[in-house]
């Protein structure tokens, strides 16, 4: 099972916007500096994030990103979901249709077992990341940050975030 | 989030495994014809199954695979892992190490919130695949399974199951 690290930025980019006052937002270039990665790697998350409707552009002098609604409203599972899709991990292509034995169209009314359980497991995982909104992790790191880091965040937002 | 399609063979290989009477084994051309796949996909996904400890190959005039414990004791979680890995499917890259409010060491003494919310979900996702024995698939294939359908795997079991 694999997941693409860009969702890894992708989150840390949309807890970043979380802390951004109204009305402001912060650029590519800001972002990816601010992540200490590369600028068009994450202009491909910030893309995906803005089709989903997770972040919104905005032009003009205070151009930039930020969220496209409340940090509550924002889940871990939006961000992958944007990124990844949500397609299911597991596709049945009902081997069981298939070979000497196979069952048919009648015998399939009802997804096999194994079909089910691989469903039933992703659907476990999507409520789980689905359950944790960035307003949480925007809490529980600012619980846990120490005061110096704190405060580098706070003097290189109000040095980046526009306007 | 992407599973291999491999892995849905795989369980479906094992299932039938799970049928034969104490002894048997089946060949991999034998498996490959009865799930409809190629025998040389079906070659990985049997190699990788008996590197994990899943199926046991057996030599010699009753040659072929057999399922390396009892039904009950192989769960889809052990199939899916023998074919994909154990590897965390979100990688940690520490990102708040990064850039210009980078954290400390001694500030990263705890994963972050956005880590341990992906690892607590997969940790989900893989307990409940081993949640799921081949025995209790067997067990609901033949439920669900019409009179017909079961007649057709038993008659070919008879003729395919070495020795």
């Amino acid at each position: 099972m694999k997941i693409g690290k860009g969702v890894e930025w992708a989150a840390h980019a949309c807890a970043m916007l979380a802390l951004l006052p109204e009305g402001r937002a912060l650029s590519r270039e800001a972002l990816a500096d601010f992540l200490g990665v590369p600028p068009p790697y994450l202009a491909k998350q910030l893309q995906a994030l803005s089709r989903a409707g997770v972040v919104r552009a905005q032009r003009g002098v205070a151009g930039g990103y930020r969220l496209a609604r409340p940090a509550k409203d924002i889940s871990l599972w939006d961000v992958t979901a944007a990124l990844e899709g949500t397609a299911p991990s597991f596709r049945c292509t009902e081997v069981r249709r298939n070979g000497p034995c196979g069952a048919t169209a009648r015998e399939c009314a009802n997804p096999c077992d194994i079909a089910a359980a691989f469903h039933r497991a992703e659907k476990g995982y999507r409520d789980a990341l689905a359950g944790v909104p960035l307003s949480q992790i925007v809490d529980g790191a600012a619980r846990t940050a120490t005061p110096e880091r704190r405060d580098r965040i706070r003097d290189w937002l109000a040095r980046n975030g526009a306007p």
